[in-house]
C-alpha cells in the first residue's frame, strides 16, 4: 500500500472540525430546530447523504447542478452527488409511498448538506440544514393550503422568538410567484416567457444595464416590460411597512393583482415579524406560488422556501401541493453570536441538558363549527407557551432559561399541539384522529371563548375552560 | 438544463430513507449512544464528512481503502474521499491541536460514514457509526493506560446492559497485539515478519490449506509456526471460560508469555461480559496493544475497537498512547429488533422524550491515598445507577422505563460521573480540575469505605457518607 508522507494532511477547505466547545454550540442550533418543529407537529425523517446525480438534473436551479460534488463507485457505472438540498430527496420519498402517507404529511430533517463553492464566511461546502415541508392536504381547500404556508413561516418564526431574537432582529420578506407572474403580464411580458423573466427579475437588482440588454436578448425578451415590472416591485420594496397591508393593497390599485391569498398568510403569521416584498422571487425553478426569504439586519439571508405544487408529480408521485423552508446552521450561528444570544460553558451545557419537546402530542386541538376560528389562534398560543410575570419583570433575562423559569414560577411552557386537517366536524372521527397520533390530552373548542378538555389515555373529561386557560390547565396534569 | 426522464429516480443502493417511525428507532439508538458516552465522561466531537484521500492512505487497512467512495470536484485538483471510518479525522484532529487539549482527552461522536461494497443484511453503504476514544494521559504509567482501555470496554458493555441485553446475547473478545506478536515469535516467526504473521491470523481460519501456503509463500513466511501459532490460539479459544482467568494463565504456562495487562484490564470490566479470546486480531493495521470485538450470540460482530499508540504521531502530533472504539447502527437496530429490546409507537416516543444525560458532570471523584483503590468501583457505581426493589420485583420490565421507574421508587438514576485522571494527591488540585470541568458535587473518597461529598456550586460541604449511600446523597440534590 502506499504510503504517502507524514506530514499532516488539513481538512477539506470549506468543512470543519468541530471540538467540544464547538459541538456543543453547534447542538444548541439542532437543538432548538428539533424543539421547535416538533411542537408544531412536524415528524422527523432522515435520507441518504448522497444521491443519484440525475437527481438533482429534474428541477434544481442551474446554480446547484453547477455546485455539486459528483463521483463514481471505482468500477461501479452510476453517478453519485453529495445532496447539496434536501427538497428533491423529499419528493422522491414522499413520492416513493404517497399512498400510505397521512394527509397532509408534514415532515422536518436536519443533517449535512454539500455545495463545490468558493468557501467565505457564512457559506461552507459542508454544513447543515434544517427543512421543514407539509406536504398533501385537502387540495380543494384553498384556504388550508394558506394555513400550511402560514404554519411553515410560524415554524421559523418561533424559531427565531424563541432564541432571543426579535423583528428588528430580523424579518420574513414574503411574495408570491402567482404575484410575479401577474405584475409581469401586467408590465407587457408575454405569457410564455414569463417563467424566464422571474429568473431575471431575481438578479435584476445585481446586473448592470448592459448585461440586463443582453439577457434579454438571449432569450427573447421585452427589456422595457422587464424594467417597468422591476420599477412597480422597486417602489413598493421601499414604501415597505411592517403592516405588510399597505403595500399589498397598492399593488391591487396600482396592477389590478389579486392578493387574497397572501394577505390571508401574512394575517396568520405572528405581528411584525413578516411583511410582503415583492422584491423576492427565489432562485430555485421549483417554486410555484408563495416565496419567502428571512433576512437579518437587512441584508444577510438566513432561511428561505416556498410553495412548490407541481415537484412531487415530477418526481413520480401523484399531484400534491407542498410548501417548505431550508435553513443552514453557519449564519444562524454567526448570527446568535454577533447578538449575544449563545451561551457559554455551563450555562449552555444546562441548555442542553434540559427535557425536550415531547414526541406524543401534549395537546390535540378540535372544534365544532362554532370554535372553528379559534383553532389557530389556540394551536399559536399553546406551542409558545405563557411567560410568567415573575419572569417579565426580571431584569436579565436569558432565552435559554425562559421555559424552564416559566414553569417554574406560574406560566405555561410551550407544548406541543396539533390540530386535525380533516374537514370533517364529526368530533368522535375527530377525536379518533388525535388518538391516532398519540396525543395525550383533545382540546374540543365549541365557541369563540371555552374549550372542553380531555384526557385521551383516561378518558377522563376535564371540564370546560376559557380558552386562555387551556394551556395551564393541560400543563398541570403532564 | 437537461431534463431526464420523469419517471422516479430511486435513492442509491444500500443507503436508507427513513420515514418517521424509522427514524425514531434510529434516534432511540443515537440517543442510547449519546447518553452512555456522556455519563463516562466522553464530550462529542464532528469532523467533516469527507477528508482529503490520502488521509485514508496513511494507514488504514488494505481493505478499507479498496472500498472508498471518492471524488475531486469539478476544475479543482484535490482528490477527496467519504469518510469509511473515524480514527484517522480523530488522529488529525487530536494532532492539530495536542498542546491545547485536556490530558486525557476522551471524545465520542456520532455521524454518517460509508463504504462502496456490496449491501448485504447488516452490511450497507451509509451507515451510522458511534466512536469513543481516549488519548493521552499519564505516559508513564501503565496502570493509567489499562484503566483506560476497561473505561472504553465499559462504555460499550453499559450500552448494551442499559438496553436491555445480557452477557447471553452479547460478549466482549478480548486480545492483545503484544499477546499475539510474543505467540508467534514463541511459534517460531521471525521478528521482521510478525505484523504479515498478525494480519495472515486474523483471516486464517477463512481461507483453505492452498491459500495459506501461497500467502505464506508469498511473503516469505514459514507456514508451519504460523500454523503453530494458530493451533496454540485455536486450542485456547475453544476452551475459553467465562471468566478469562484460566485461558489467560494456560497461556502463560504454554508459552510462557506476559498477561498482566490483559489480566488488569479484564478485571475492571463488569462480570461476565468479557472473555480472553486470542482468535481475535483485527483487520486495521494500526492496532498496537488491546484488541477487541463484541459478538452477538456467537457470530454477529457488532462492534471493535483496541489501542493504536502510534497513530497520533503519524498524522503529525506528539507520541499519544490512545484506544477506541466504533459502533454501527445497522447491526445494533437487527439485534434490538430480534431480541424485543426495541420500543415501539407511544412507548418509544415516551422513551425519547425523557430528560437527557446532564453534560455537567454530576459527580466528580478524588480520593485520598487510603481511598484510591475505591476510585474505579464508584465510578462505575455512579454511571449505572442504582434499581429499585420496586422495579427488580416487577414483572414486565421495559429497559427503556428503568430509568424513571427507578429514580420515582427509591432507586437512583445513572449519573454522569468522572475522575480526576492526574497523579497528585493534593485535594486542592483535584478540586480545581472537578471545577475546570463545571462538575455539579465532588466526591473525595478517604477511606475504603467513605467519601465526603461537597456542593461546588455552592461550596457545601454534605458531610459524609458510606460508599454505597454516595449516589443516593447526591440523586436528592439535583
Amino acid at each position: 500500500m502506499a504510503q504517502p508522507s507524514t506530514k499532516s494532511i488539513p481538512a477539506p477547505k470549506g468543512t470543519r472540525d468541530l471540538y467540544p466547545d464547538d459541538l456543543l454550540r453547534q447542538r444548541y442550533i439542532t437543538e432548538a430546530w428539533r424543539r421547535v418543529s416538533i411542537r408544531h407537529g412536524f415528524d422527523e425523517i432522515a435520507g441518504p447523504t448522497f444521491e443519484m446525480l440525475d437527481l438533482y438534473k429534474k428541477k434544481s436551479g442551474e446554480g446547484i447542478v453547477s455546485e455539486l460534488f459528483s463521483f463514481r463507485r471505482t468500477g461501479g457505472d452510476d453517478d453519485y452527488a453529495l445532496r447539496p438540498e434536501f427538497t428533491p430527496t423529499l419528493a422522491r420519498m414522499y413520492a416513493a409511498k404517497a399512498n400510505a402517507l397521512p394527509s397532509p404529511c408534514k415532515w422536518f430533517t436536519a443533517g449535512p448538506y454539500f455545495r463545490a463553492e468558493k468557501p467565505q464566511r457564512g457559506r461552507l461546502r459542508e454544513f447543515l440544514q434544517w427543512n421543514c415541508d407539509v406536504m398533501g392536504g385537502d387540495t380543494d381547500n384553498a384556504d388550508f393550503q394558506s394555513v400550511f404556508d402560514a404554519e411553515i413561516i410560524c415554524v421559523i418564526v418561533e424559531l427565531f422568538s424563541d432564541s432571543g431574537f426579535s423583528p428588528n432582529d430580523v424579518l420574513v420578506r414574503l411574495n408570491s410567484r402567482s404575484i410575479l407572474h401577474s405584475l409581469l403580464i401586467h408590465a407587457g411580458v408575454e405569457q410564455s416567457q414569463v417563467d424566464a423573466g422571474v429568473r431575471l427579475l431575481d438578479k435584476w437588482s445585481k446586473i448592470d444595464d448592459v448585461t440586463r440588454a443582453r439577457e434579454c436578448n438571449a432569450i427573447g425578451l421585452d427589456l422595457n416590460a422587464l424594467n417597468r415590472a422591476f420599477q412597480i416591485a422597486d417602489s413598493m420594496g421601499s414604501s415597505s411597512s411592517r403592516s405588510g397591508g399597505i403595500t399589498l393593497g397598492s399593488l391591487t390599485s396600482t396592477a389590478n393583482i389579486d392578493v387574497t391569498q397572501l394577505d390571508r398568510i401574512l394575517r396568520l403569521v405572528p405581528k411584525g415579524w413578516a411583511i410582503f416584498d415583492p422584491g423576492i422571487a427565489r432562485g430555485l425553478a421549483y417554486y410555484t406560488g408563495t416565496v419567502f426569504e428571512l433576512i437579518a439586519d437587512g441584508e444577510r439571508a438566513v432561511a428561505g422556501g416556498g410553495r412548490y405544487d407541481n415537484l412531487i408529480e415530477l418526481f413520480g408521485g401523484p399531484p400534491t401541493p407542498a410548501v417548505g423552508f431550508g435553513m443552514g446552521d453557519v449564519v444562524l450561528g454567526l448570527l446568535l453570536q454577533d447578538k449575544g444570544l449563545m451561551p457559554e460553558g455551563p450555562e449552555l451545557m444546562e441548555a442542553l441538558s434540559q427535557k425536550p419537546a415531547s414526541l406524543r402530542p401534549e395537546a390535540f386541538v378540535i372544534a365544532n363549527e362554532a370554535g372553528e376560528a379559534q383553532v389557530e389562534p389556540l394551536l399559536a398560543k399553546l406551542r409558545r407557551g405563557v411567560e410568567s410575570e415573575a419572569w417579565n419583570s426580571r431584569a436579565d433575562k436569558k432565552p435559554w432559561d425562559a421555559d424552564r423559569y416559566c414553569s417554574n414560577s406560574g406560566g405555561v411552557s410551550p407544548m406541543h399541539a396539533r390540530r386535525s386537517y380533516k374537514s370533517t366536524k364529526n368530533i368522535g372521527k375527530l377525536l379518533a384522529d388525535a388518538r391516532k397520533q398519540h396525543a395525550k390530552f383533545a382540546v374540543i373548542i365549541e365557541s369563540d371563548e371555552a374549550a372542553k378538555v380531555e384526557n385521551l389515555d383516561t378518558r377522563e373529561d376535564l371540564g370546560t375552560f376559557p380558552l386562555d386557560g387551556v394551556g395551564a390547565a393541560i400543563a398541570e396534569r403532564l
